[in-house]
């Protein structure tokens, strides 16, 4: 049935693409505020292919239907696409083509490729501009075929309240956000800014929403000048109080689709970024006096300096994540061997646990509960179809945060279910945390890059013969996005500067395939560490709060150091949340957890 | 007298540029072929302006004159450019415009600025190009004022024959190279490349020359396609064996000057490197029915994996090497109690030592021997004005390097000269020692860049508040230029993989402003490590052979496997070194140098 929809669908598609003289559509999983997880009404592609994986780009040609999508979503690919017009190209595999040089091979020269400027970034659409110019096919931005043709069914646009986020964790008021972030963009040569990133909407007024699952953000654009912002969302969104919040601030209110006219009567510069979808940075070139400046976001950088309140909200969220993750580990530690757990069933548990708190706000991204050979799956999500009975054997790795109204947290664990762990697991293991206090304890100059700093999650591993394909370590917002920019630790080249109040996690991992994958993730702060003639130099602490398995450490391969820094850290952790436990029971399984290694 | 001449030449070239209807003229410290020494010819910026550093670039317009270098030269430029028309600009000083900044405010809008196409890379002039269209400013690259105006005095262009590098430590033969070379031309659409870099014309013909003061190559361009080459000369500088030997590997000779007039009639298209100097590159963009395709030469990547002979070739120089610092260590361990030995006899003393063997052909660069305070200069190099004597007390560093017929060695050692060092020494001498121990041991996935392994030689200085501000590590030539590319290991971004059979020094170092310098540098080979399912690791092995001195470690700072290293190093020097020496008081001080830390 569904699959005959999809068919359906695709000759629709095939004849609109006729009216408008177009030879094939692109539609890609993405939304006009690059986020990271898109709201039900933009999911056009899963739309068109009945694909419903987080990664994957549908390109529809009169004759011919494929979907790109990555080695993580192969398998579930393949099964959604059977019996659909779709076939699956799979992404950075030998001999698969790029979605420019497929089309380069399918149609006609001179030919037109429709996109919805508004769910490409400017970027995205200038690289894909730059290759099929190369077969002599140009883009048209201009129409959406969804806008058209998904008329029934189709979901509306989140419509979340939004709340203000007290100046309490916020702390800085919006007056003052506004005030550096023109210093900057005037600095640049503009005088106002489009900001069409959510969480960057959000961070400038502070302001929050749930209009995105796990983000707590709003989908809204914002054009912000010296004498003050506008922000562009539906006006449903805004109660009295919020109203009367934004006139204090100096914000007017405007509708969702009013930003692009307002920006094509722009009377001024405006700095757009990269990352702004391509209709809108369209309407800021085509500005009536103005023109466009495309620059990276300031408010990036400002963002990923926390100031002393979001420190303390930080701390805070991580206190009260730290107790639910005691209580559940401590029950996990008794219900695994009773049985009848699942990845499923203990993931449901942890949510309960932290939904204790009053500050909880939901999940920060999907938890992964993955158990021994599906621990070894870097992106795995338990699904009913997965899902499988926890037995007390064996490991289980599990990468959950939560938001709260204070801060966000990302942690991952990696947890022995049985009595005795094998040689392999525990060198894997080692190797692991041998990385994570590598990058934990390192002292640097003071705006080194994560690409300068990777190395020390990795040296003792690569010694081994061992290495990990993802990054080492992501900023994490403050009561916002789990992963923020610009600052990353990876191999391929970061350059965005490391400094004092920055958040970062520290994740490294290995991963066994078809056997068990190992990560150990805290969230770290940026701090001082000391001035000398050759400059400021700085280090990280531990924001996260949470004991690290020792069963699985062989304390033969660490130094002295590393066992100081495990038992110093056991030894915070278990003076922090001692306090908050009530229970003798999660207070018991606390200290045997943090007892220092002999 | 001197500074007459001076005013003259800045007269004379302000009614030249009159009579060009140009506003001003840039002189810069390079020329044709982008090498880091410049030939007596082609050092116009010194003929101009009296000052003879190796870095610097003048600028003159109808009323002003001045000239830009770094704080190395701040001093001797000062004295240089006193009372003649140049006024300092200090390069990387708050305040200092560039020179693009400074035109702005000194000529009109429309006005033109002469430069000299040959001594500026394609990039270079680019980059100036479009700093000064800021201005409404434009550049003419047609001109060289030099070649009008410098007519008495000015040197010849180097002659030095030309000789062939034999197939013995070359390890390939000429048409492999072009084979190997025109598949990757080829590859980027290109049917011919213009070699302009002179350590990448020697290499791909197997030839070397002394046109050039430390790097064994001669002034030359080579036009490469598939079937053969022609090199673009002097023809005095071959002799007839030579010429036999190019006869034989295809490679038509002509004239250095009629490189130009072949681009520009050539009827293909044609790679040039963003190196290739601006008035060439503009010959191949202008050929008659070809165009040309600007990208990074091919040769470095290649040149840079040294094969088996140039291998054995590189380990022969560091024996020879090894002997003559040996001999001269010893010699120094007794010269410098006896007094009168200083900075620059001590030099000419190595390098007596390094003649000895009939393969030397020279230093790979000037011989820094820097006493205490003067070892904190990073580029210090001994005159007779800041000689001083050596006395048995504090410290000496010596960085060095020689050209054997059968490679290129680059070494640094800093040693005691009295009979015990302070704690000071010792921490900082420590601490550079342990960082170049941690790249020396480092195991890495084949193919990381040299920013990824930086953090090796940097972490544990950082952790005590040191750091030091130059690379870490370049590339080594065998029997060529002593920096090579494109690999490089330093705190900026270095994309260029690091992979099996490339060289890379090993130099952290650390400066203490007037007190001293350490640095402890080897040349290292990238080897093959290990295989295992997360893929190819390699390591390095230290080519270079002569002991560290070990009186300056602070050996509480070690750990065992540091220490261990450590002794395996010696042991394996020692063991290689000894029996290559006959005098028993060089073998005696040779055991002792290389005997195990406790």
């Amino acid at each position: 049935m569904m699959k005959d929809q999809i068919s359906k669908r695709v000759d629709d598609l095939r004849q609109w693409l006729k009216n408008y003289d177009l030879e094939a559509y692109i539609l890609p999983s993405t939304d006009p505020h690059a986020g990271e997880y898109i709201p039900a009404y933009w999911q056009c592609r899963q739309w068109i292919s009945g694909f419903d994986g987080s990664a994957g780009t549908a390109v529809v040609t009169l004759d011919d239907a494929a979907l790109w999508t990555d080695s993580r979503y192969f398998i579930a690919a393949t099964q959604a696409l059977a019996d659909t017009p779709f076939c699956l190209m799979k992404e950075r595999v030998e001999g698969t083509p790029s979605i420019a040089d497929w089309l380069g091979q399918k149609i006609k020269r001179g030919g037109k490729v429709g996109i919805d400027g508004k769910v490409f970034t400017y970027r995205d659409a200038l690289a894909l501009q730059d290759e099929l110019a190369r077969y002599d096919i140009s883009v048209v931005a201009d129409f959406s075929a969804p806008d058209e043709l998904w008329v029934e069914d189709r979901p509306k646009l989140p419509d979340s309240d939004i709340v203000v986020q007290p100046l309490e964790w916020a702390g800085e008021t919006v007056a003052s956000k506004i005030n550096r972030l023109m210093d900057e963009v005037e600095r640049m040569g503009c005088s106002q800014m489009l900001v069409s990133q959510l969480d960057e909407v959000a961070w400038l007024l502070n302001l929050r929403g749930a209009d995105v699952h796990c983000n707590p953000v709003f989908v809204a654009y914002c054009i912000v000048g010296r004498n003050g912002a506008t922000l562009y969302c539906d006006p449903m969104k805004i109660n009295s109080d919020v109203a009367a919040y934004l006139d204090q601030n100096n914000v007017k209110v405007a509708d969702y689709y009013k930003a692009e006219l307002d920006l094509m009567r722009s009377q001024t510069i405006t700095l757009v970024s990269p990352l702004t979808n391509a209709a809108m940075a369209m309407c800021a070139f085509n500005a009536e006096k103005g023109t466009a400046v495309v620059a990276d976001s300031p408010i990036a950088s400002m963002k990923a300096v926390k100031n002393r309140q979001e420190i303390r909200g930080m701390r805070q969220a991580m206190l009260q994540d730290g107790v639910a993750l005691v209580k559940w580990l401590r029950w996990l530690s008794e219900a695994v061997p009773r049985g009848g757990e699942t990845e499923l069933s203990i993931d449901a548990k942890l949510t309960e646990l932290r939904k204790e708190h009053a500050d909880f706000r939901g999940l920060s991204f999907d938890t992964i509960a993955a158990y021994n050979e599906h621990g070894a799956i870097v992106h795995y999500e338990a699904t009913p179809e997965t899902d499988v009975p926890l037995k007390p054997e064996g490991i289980l790795l599990v990468d959950t945060g939560a938001q709260y109204v204070c801060g966000t947290t990302d942690i991952t664990r990696t947890i022995l279910l049985g009595s005795s762990a094998t040689d392999e697991q525990k060198k894997v293991y080692t190797l692991v945390l041998k990385g994570h206090i590598a990058l934990s304890r390192l002292k640097f100059p003071r705006g080194a890059s994560g690409t300068q700093l990777d190395l020390a999650a990795r040296s003792d591993m690569w010694r081994e013969g061992y290495n990990f394909g993802h990054g080492t370590g992501h900023g994490v917002g403050a009561y916002l996005n789990v992963h923020e920019g610009p600052h990353q630790i990876r191999m391929n080249y970061m350059p965005a500067p490391i400094v004092e109040g920055m958040t970062v996690t520290d994740e490294p991992g290995l991963y066994l395939e078809g056997r068990f994958g190992v990560r150990i993730e805290n969230v770290l702060l940026c701090v001082p560490y000391m001035e000398t003639e050759f400059g400021t130099f700085v280090g990280f602490e531990p924001l996260t709060l949470c004991p690290i398995d020792k069963r699985l450490i062989d304390t033969t391969m660490l130094c002295d150091t590393e066992k100081e820094w495990l038992n110093d850290y056991h030894c915070h952790v278990v003076e922090t949340l001692l306090p908050l436990l009530d229970d003798e029971a999660d207070r018991d399984w606390l200290k045997e957890a943090c007892k220092p290694l002999g």
